[in-house]
């Protein structure tokens, strides 16, 4: 995977997400990745239900994944 | 899965949810399912994360799964 195809979620309104979500895929990956912390966690599953339901259902959510970075070690 | 073993993610302090879950793995529950909507899916995620690395390392997140509900149909 290409860092193309990783997107971070931030404080941005969801729908910049859903966009460039749907940007990755046109231009040909096969996989977008969708990652976030913290408070931005909800809007990543909202920008990638909205693609799903909306824009491109005929992909899905194929594997989420949680872990904890551990910064004062 | 009771329905005891679900626990609904509100916008309760994190620590409650945690305090929950550990509790139903107490009285004897596999498996809980932790569920949330909206803003209350990083919370879910938070008590999740915490359960597994600070009091039940020996627990681990089996799946997880978003969904989208239509309340207009």
């Amino acid at each position: 995977m290409s860092q193309k195809d990783l997107i971070y979620v931030g404080d941005k309104p969801v729908m910049k997400y859903v966009q460039a979500i749907i940007t990755q895929i046109g231009e040909g990956a096969e996989e977008v990745s969708v990652k976030a912390r913290g408070r931005a966690i909800n809007r990543a599953a909202d920008a990638a239900e909205i693609v799903r339901n909306r824009f491109l259902e005929k992909y899905d959510i194929r594997e989420i994944k949680t872990g904890t970075e551990r910064w004062y070690e």
